[in-house]
């Protein structure tokens, strides 16, 4: 598959990111929204230099495509999704269950967008999410809720994605380290 | 489906974990552990309390069982493992793809330990655990990792999870937040 699969775009929008606290968790949301078949990611309120970099530095080296924004409203970049026909989907807790939301969702070709939260969500994207999709009824982590959330929605496709760009590449081997330059 | 499932007990031991930097990262990764079917963390190295505290509140408010550890020695407790019987499986971006490690590996009715490092892990893992896996071949997180293994693991059935003990559960909902006092 491509990045992005059937739907064209699908971005994480993430929430109530703080500087130091958040720094490692919310990287790891970036990379597994690139990893897993997003094609963008939108860091809420801050511009965290630490995140932006990093997760820049991947797209150089690992390939893309995959935008990254920082500092936007979120509220404001929910509601310019929907009116530019995209769908919102709400990661939470307290959600429907992902397998049981996910057929649904899979099946509906719009651009998706996958809002992400820290800590207390507010109550306007519950309200204005198209789904509230959980992973799971126990506390675990927003970055296995998002692979996850992925990885139902490209059924697991995600692995055959070809990045374009990057020069790094591993292969698989059962022992080990095996890294190679493209092209 | 009981945590541990056929298998008795799946430890996860996470390697490398440095205080402050990876104490968010490292909560995740156990509680991921928890919500998707282990029955045990070991953290090696370290007793970070602010990781040790998190997780056993976890535990009490939600339910188990679920055993933590800190402090090991991540070889010994490798060696240790596999002289008891058990067999043990190190995540790494450098592995055998999930997808075709997970059949043999579910296959197997030994205990298992899931070895997750932090950025670099020493040989020794790569050389001693029985199947070096890998959850896609890019950059991501460890914390998806995790979820996406004992997934495959487990063939999705950790989201029926009956816990034992612990007060709160939440029920799944379109829109809204309702968490319960079990019993």
């Amino acid at each position: 598959m491509k990045p992005g699969g059937p739907y064209g775009d699908v971005y994480v929008l993430r929430l109530g990111h703080r500087r130091e606290r958040d720094k490692r968790v919310t990287t790891h949301v970036a990379l597994v929204a690139r990893a897993f078949g997003a094609t963008g990611f939108v860091l809420e309120g801050v511009c965290d230099e630490g995140v932006v970099e990093s997760v820049k530095g991947v797209v150089a080296r690992w390939g893309g495509p995959f935008t990254v924004e920082c500092g936007v409203s979120g509220r404001r970049y929910v509601r310019m999704w929907r009116e530019g026909g995209g769908e919102v989907v709400h990661l939470t807790m307290y959600g429907v269950n992902v397998d049981d939301a996910v057929p649904a969702i899979a099946a509906s070709p719009r651009r998706k967008l996958v809002v992400v939260g820290a800590e207390k969500v507010e109550r306007f994207y519950y309200d204005e999410a198209d789904w509230n999709v959980s992973v799971g009824t126990q506390p675990h982590s927003e970055v296995a809720a998002l692979a996850i959330f992925l990885d139902r929605l490209f059924r697991g496709e995600w692995r055959f994605i070809d990045y374009s760009g990057g020069f790094l590449r591993v292969m698989e081997s059962p022992r080990g380290k095996r890294v190679e330059r493209k092209g």
